[in-house]
């Protein structure tokens, strides 16, 4: 048969013969499952047809296993389905019960239709079952890849126990299964022996600290853990896949795979896969590259083409983060990629051994059709399916001659529900082919459904495409290294301008100062960032002077004008983020991602600021006959600003934007600790000529500039951000009406937190440990967000602790120039010192875990995180803020009472709650009293515009930053009434 | 001919035939007059098809009479202008200039433009033109009635001045007139001699101080001015006509007309007519009435029935007070209604004589044929029109022989343009027939012009008719004695009432102590209102307690509810209005309709707010993929309200019930001056079942309830409206940090002003003065939005000032409970001498006027309203606010130097400008640093919603009471973010 281009209507015929033998095959079986799985099809129809219904089962389902009682579980079945007739859902789980519905019998009923789902799916909770598993397979003609299942491995600690079971596992199936009798079809590929034994295995379960901009030290850490586990394989003749997984990880599973085949070791064993997937746009060139490598290998790995399972989270978090979208977002380029990666990866068959997963009979009839144009044995390729999906489809590819591998997972029913809620995503997609009862229900295949797919190459936009909406910019993703390296000559090239000078900025002029402040490298003491003019009441003086004079000409300039400025900024702060992020780096001590995310909140308040501006300033019509009303603000005048180091740049910058966006002129104290961020910052409005003294850059003391100025009669407001110490005194500053004042002072003053999050005793611990500790311990817990305290609620305390302590345990900490560290130091000596004394004290009433603290201070403030527990709630440990590494665990008998004590503070900021009980999140909705209250998912990193930020009680007294009201702050509201009735008669009125 | 039934099909072929004999008389003059008014066609053309251009053209003619020289000319006429094809108007002002377009050469020729277009509709400027007008009219056979066009008389001398000019005008006209040949045709009316002299005279131009809720008061001041006029009529045999004005003055008007026609003086006088308006809904009763009363007077008079001339004025007040429209707002229906009268008052022909004045061609049609169905001969009735409209139908009514009088009005141009524009408006509106071209085009008239109206009696509505809309509550319009006797009577049962003894509500339990207050009628300080309980530090521990303990259910209790308690009270206080405004008559000195005002304002808070709280406690959703994002809002706490006795009603009110439906509890410490009413208010929220403990009533003083409670650390927020110094004290009392406080205290103050007026030389001085004197003495100038200072442009200084110095010493002044007066006494004792005090000291640096004081107070505090002028703008008297009835006048030299005097202040609270510049209405918008400034009206009477309240500098530092913001100081933001993302799936996002 001559070789047809794919496509072309000839091949397309070809499919179609194929499809034809495919379906001629088929052997309908009218229930393929026990009796028990019936409501199943039910489940998946609703499912399907009833958006609400799916979020609320599959929810359910993921919950379950972790509901310990049975009065627990029928709460949460109650809750879940309250608005969604129970009764139909109840009738679903009861159908094979003829008991009354009452608690007692309902919680078995519902807790065996789950475990029913799970056999639907799973090999089996143990090992054992795992082997029946297999072994019916194997009398069935089919070959098996068995995948352990297992909580995500948020600590070293599990990786190395998920290591030793999947040791454990090989040599406990070696003997058995290597003693089954040979099967030509099953062990012969490609003209050789096959392992009988197959196993597929996750990476990310083999080390807790994967990062992305660090990912060579990853990639060391995850071989290091891989190698055992490959020579168990080879010394028991097992066959390995490596899994994909998201995408985040692509590369460094990638480059681990890449790595280890070229490894003298591995390099010329053959029976090593990996899996690909077809729904990423890069996978194409991934392969391509790959194809590259084992010409210089030799021995052949397979590759498992597959279309990707992850596609919902990964649109999601890709249009959360406004990133460039990895996968196809039209199913159609999935498909027409998919077909085009096959055919790469046949065609390369000597380099490569193709494993088919999929369960699209489009995709299979393409597949057959291929094979027949390239002329290729049966035995030089393989089909996957997973276990329980498209069950029609396999005695049929058997019947037809085609060796075929189940993906078989097996494990615990908790951590098994990731799996599970997955496949019945899948069969619940109303894409999904399965769904219309294909094979199961002895309906023909359409023909359509052999249609040769049709690339769209589309990007989905969001639905309203609006130009005026704001849109938050992108974090980095350091996921490709040209990203990183470029981020890391940044690093270099600041590097080279550590130490220089930077002057006072007072009516557009620089002013250098004899006295100094001196900046250095928290993390490296010795290391000056820079020294920064310091002023005394002199400067201060004429700052404001200068801030005066300007205010009149600023705040009558069109506020498009003003805005253009902060854009124009925001443009110049883009193209040089990875720059501002360095000195964060040096000057704050901050990690990679967090001087990034930095960076980027600080434009985002720039362009949320300057479009807000625009909007309020268009103010209220309220028209009737005869009189017009209009509501507008105008701007106070000079406005003082104290702003603070631990987001150097964009809370500085929030601030400083929304005074002079607004039509204020500033007088700027940046933080002593981070001048020099500020001083490059102020550069940036030099160079879009902001007018001369609408800002003045005043760095010095805070006696000798804030307080000095906070007491002048025309200071006209206030805006700080700090310790509540601070704040509490300029507000007494202000109240104080000066001689010749003649405006009260508006002080806007965001200060400290105290702040919780709380462990629902059915909480998802894997998300709940890792949100939990990132919540406490990034940026080593100096931020106003931070977690400091940690109630968990009943009998989930022992778990959660030791996974808190065990993960806490595993943060890698040093210097954050190296962005494989996540931690790095405290600000300054002082801060050192205050947090150490804190952690010597609070070990008198409550016991230390994990405490380390660097001894030698001159090699930069390290304190690793630590822990408290048995943490008394009114102690000082559980309220006062500490702004520090250290996390205080305390135990709640139920979820009010934990509720009771996250509000037992003088603090109203952040909160968070883990929790999959409705009546649970509703209640901390209501009672939970902080300023930002955070539902699964951790406490810090509040976006502009979605998460508008700031607390009340004695954690601030403003509206929330990056909000709609944050601007109204800086303005005073004014209403023009104008009587239009003139001699009887007035214009007419439009809104009326 | 046999009677037809006026709704027939017969009568209606008996008006087409009287029709057909009307339009054949008509002889089609080509031009009817002279070349120069050519471009009145285009400019009624142009007005009528372009909304904008109409309003702009009719107020620049407005304006144009009081520019004193051409520059300030053409600077209006470009203002005007600018945005509307300037060309093209100037076109129509130039069409007969050949001159080059230049300031020098546009002024002139748009004057000459003006004076024709005044000459079209007016008899001359002086009395000697009008002589010849009217003796042209003669010649052409026509009658005439004179009326003599002023400015509005808004002062006692002006009203006497205007009197004289009219006696004048009589004896003058009288020998030349009389004089005349007698025509048999004009000067017979009902067999019997009819004057040749005959004069229209408005009513309201002999009374300055018209007060429709002392109707009789008003009646007798006119009476008395009218008399003298009535007796110079007979003495020189000439006729009179009361000219109808508007609606508020029509019972007056009515009254004046009923009473003085049964006077023995005048009883048997016949040549006194009244005009009676068709659009007025109330007119046909008022007729009917009028002929009950004609019985038993046996002369009859002339009743001249007119359409009505203030129908977009009428409607336009009705709108912007929700009062019942007292015209008919659909044409038709006026249409009809003028039939309907017509025939009542012809049927009436033996008691009633009757001018038919209508330019309409139906109307004089039906009239024709209901004269010939009744009748009745040429001589029993008359057509009366206006001079220069429809001039194609006067002499086709001649030539049928009918009588016919012109209705000449005369007089200066400026105090003429209120008449012209009325006139222009008739002409230019798309609904006047006359517009049609009708006889000057010789375009027959359709025949459908000559159909019966159909009356449809619809209201129309607002255009969106949203029951969610906030609607203000209407003021009493104290026009019909039932309502002027209602109030009298709540009057004298509050007096029955007065002496009563109120207790302390603290928890929901009355509490009376020995300790009392007692309250005082300002205006009878020997009168006890009542004595009010008064609390010590221990009620107010007490109180403290209550409402904290309360705090948490009632701020559980849904937004719902809470606003049902407001509107609870707000619908008791509805049908109670006029007793509790009653009590502020008697404990503030408030005069009826501030009284009224006052409860009206409260209600507006109740609803406005129970509204607004349901709107914010919605919140707002910002949901992304995969995150679900919720603003929302939620009560602070315990709430201490400080309020003032100005508004003792209104302010408390608005205080109070924002507080509560917020969720917040109170502890409400009222006015020591005003508390009976707070007591009163008190009973209201008893009798709705207001929880226990929600509002703790706690009277008492300053520094026992107020000052004490503003240091306890568990208030949450300290509202206060009050003086400036007791405002300031309690944010320092307020920013000081108490040991166990847990929040930073809110502390929403609104204080004083020292608010301005601008009258710019292009202002109408008819308004500005009147506008001037009602912001700076109504309620004695003790409210905070009222004006203390007017600041007068230019050349028109001498003029405004004398104005003002006699509009203010014809203000009536005694006890409020007689609404003859309208103004009452200052609040007491303290502020009596306080404020005398400072017009002692005022007289050492300027010049007092009017200046009058009580010398008794036993008998009231008593201040009448004083001028200041030759005023510095920054002495005491120009800086310091006085609350009371003391204005100063300051002249500046142009408006922008006003606007920098008028913003020389500490305080920035209201403001208003009275100009007819455009680029000066704009200028003041900009740079007129007030929270609400007024154009064009007075400052004080902001409403609820449309104008919310509120200054900044040291006026404020709240949001604006009434407006949207408000609520939002008594709450605290929160933002939850729910993280939907389980398992790798989310639910849909609707709003993405």
């Amino acid at each position: 048969m001559a070789a047809q281009p794919l496509n072309s209507d000839l091949f397309q015929k070809q499919v179609e013969n194929s499809a034809k033998q495919l379906t001629d095959a088929i052997t309908v079986v009218s229930t393929t499952h026990s009796k028990q799985f019936n409501w199943l099809d039910q489940l998946i129809r609703r499912t399907t047809s009833e958006a609400n219904f799916r979020v609320q089962a599959l929810r359910f389902i993921d919950v379950l296993p972790s509901l310990k009682d049975d009065l627990d579980l029928t709460d949460h079945l109650q809750e879940y389905f309250s608005n969604l007739q129970l009764p139909g859902f109840a009738e679903w789980g009861l159908k094979h019960s003829d008991a009354v519905w009452t608690t007692r019998i309902a919680a078995p009923t519902i807790r065996y239709t789950l475990r029913g789902l799970a056999r639907k799916f799973m090999g089996g909770y143990k090992l054992h079952h795992a082997m029946s598993c297999i072994s019916r397979l194997r009398h069935d003609e089919m070959n098996f890849t068995l995948d352990l299942l297992g909580e995500a491995t948020i600590s070293e600690a599990e990786c190395e126990d998920y290591k030793n079971k999947y040791l454990e596992m090989i040599s406990s199936l070696a003997e058995p299964v290597n003693n089954w009798n040979e099967n030509s079809l099953l062990d012969i590929s490609h003209g050789s022996h096959s392992p009988k034994l197959n196993f597929s295995i996750k990476l990310s379960s083999l080390y807790s600290q994967i990062s992305s901009a660090a990912p060579q030290e990853s990639i060391n850490a995850i071989c290091k853990q891989l190698r055992p586990i490959l020579r168990t394989a080879i010394s028991h003749d097992a066959f390995i896949t490596i899994d994909m997984e998201q995408y985040d990880y692509k590369h460094i599973i990638l480059g681990c795979f890449r790595q280890i085949i070229m490894e003298d070791e591995f390099k010329s064993w053959p029976h090593l896969g990996l899996a690909m997937q077809a729904y990423l746009k890069e996978t194409y060139q991934d392969l391509f590259n790959l194809i590259e490598l084992l010409n210089t290998r030799g021995t052949p790995i397979t590759i498992r083409l597959v279309r990707g399972a992850y596609w919902d989270y990964e649109t999601v978090i890709a249009k959360q983060n406004n990133w460039h979208c990895p996968v196809w977002e039209n199913k159609n380029d999935t498909d027409y990629n998919y077909e085009k990666c096959l055919t790469l990866l046949l065609q390369s068959n000597t380099l490569i051994h193709t494993a088919i997963a999929t369960h699209n009979p489009r995709s299979i009839a393409f597949s057959m059709a291929l094979i027949n144009q390239l002329n290729l044995n049966n035995d030089q390729f393989e089909f996957q399916m997973l276990y329980g999906m498209a069950d029609a489809l396999k005695p049929a590819l058997i019947k037809l001659g085609f060796r075929l591998r189940i993906y078989v997972p097996y494990g615990e029913t908790l951590p098994g529900m990731a799996y599970l809620v997955r496949r019945l995503l899948e069969n619940s997609s109303s894409q999904n082919l399965i769904n219309s009862g294909f094979g199961q229900q002895n309906k023909p295949l359409h023909s359509d459904s052999f249609n040769a797919p049709v690339a769209t190459q589309q990007t989905i936009h969001l639905k309203s495409i609006d130009k005026k909406r704001f849109k938050n910019f992108s974090f980095l993703r350091f996921i490709d290294k040209k990203q990183s390296h470029q981020f890391q000559d940044n690093i270099n090239q600041v590097k080279n301008k550590l130490g220089d000078k930077y002057p006072l900025i007072i009516n557009g002029k620089n002013i250098f100062t004899d006295v100094t402040i001196t900046s250095y490298n928290p993390a490296n003491p010795l290391q000056i960032i820079g020294s920064v003019s310091s002023a005394n009441h002199n400067f201060a003086d004429q700052a404001l002077t200068a801030a005066d004079k300007t205010f009149k000409i600023w705040s009558n300039t069109p506020v498009r004008q003003r805005a253009d400025y902060l854009r124009r900024v925001a443009a110049l702060l883009s193209k040089r983020r990875m720059e501002f992020a360095a000195w964060e780096i040096f000057e704050a001590g901050k990690n990679w991602q967090e001087a990034d995310a930095d960076v980027c909140e600080a434009i985002d308040f720039l362009n949320y600021y300057a479009l807000q501006a625009e909007i309020i300033s268009k103010g209220e019509n309220i028209n009737i006959s005869g009189e017009f009303n209009h509501i507008n603000y105008r701007a106070c005048g000079v406005c003082l600003i104290i702003s603070p180091w631990n987001f150097p740049l964009a809370i500085m910058c929030g601030m400083l934007s929304a005074a002079i966006v607004t039509g204020n002129t500033c007088i700027l104290k940046p933080s002593s600790l981070t001048p020099v961020v500020a001083a490059k910052f102020m550069q940036l409005w030099q160079e879009v000529n902001i007018p001369d003294g609408v800002i003045n850059f005043l760095p010095g003391s805070g006696k000798v500039v804030g307080e000095y100025l906070a007491r002048k009669p025309n200071v006209n407001i206030i805006s700080f951000t700090g310790s509540q110490q601070v704040g509490t005194n300029l507000l007494k500053i202000a109240a104080r009406i000066q001689p010749e004042q003649s405006h009260i002072k508006k002080v806007i003053a965001e200060m400290g937190g105290k702040n919780t999050i709380i462990v629902d005793n059915d909480a998802d611990l894997d998300d709940a440990v890792l949100g939990v500790v990132h919540s406490a311990f990034c940026f080593q817990g100096q931020k106003c967000s931070a977690t400091s305290r940690v109630i968990v609620v009943g009998n989930i305390y022992k778990t959660f602790v030791k996974r808190l302590i065990e993960t806490t345990s595993s943060l890698t900490s040093g210097s954050p120039e190296n962005p494989f560290n996540l931690l790095g130091p405290v600000i300054d000596k002082n801060s050192y010192d205050r947090i150490t004394n804190i952690i010597k004290l609070g070990q008198q009433t409550a016991t230390l875990h994990n405490y380390e603290a660097a001894t030698d201070t001159e090699n930069g403030y390290f304190i690793k995180p630590c822990i408290f527990t048995d943490v008394d709630p009114l102690s000082p440990l559980a309220q006062e803020e500490i702004f520090g590494p250290v996390l205080s665990v305390i135990k709640a008998d139920d979820f009010i009472s934990a509720i009771n004590i996250a509000n037992n503070t003088r603090y109203a900021l952040t909160g968070g709650i883990y929790s999959r009980q409705p009546s649970h999140i509703e209640y901390a909705q209501k009672e939970f009293y902080v300023g930002n209250l955070y539902i699964n998912r951790k406490t810090t990193g509040a976006m502009v515009h979605r998460q508008p930020f700031g607390g009340f009680k004695m954690s601030g007294t403003g509206n929330k930053a990056g909000g709609e009201s944050y601007l109204h702050q800086f303005m005073d509201a004014y209403c023009i009434t104008e009587n239009t009735l003139r001699r009887g008669f007035a214009p007419d009125v439009e809104n009326e």
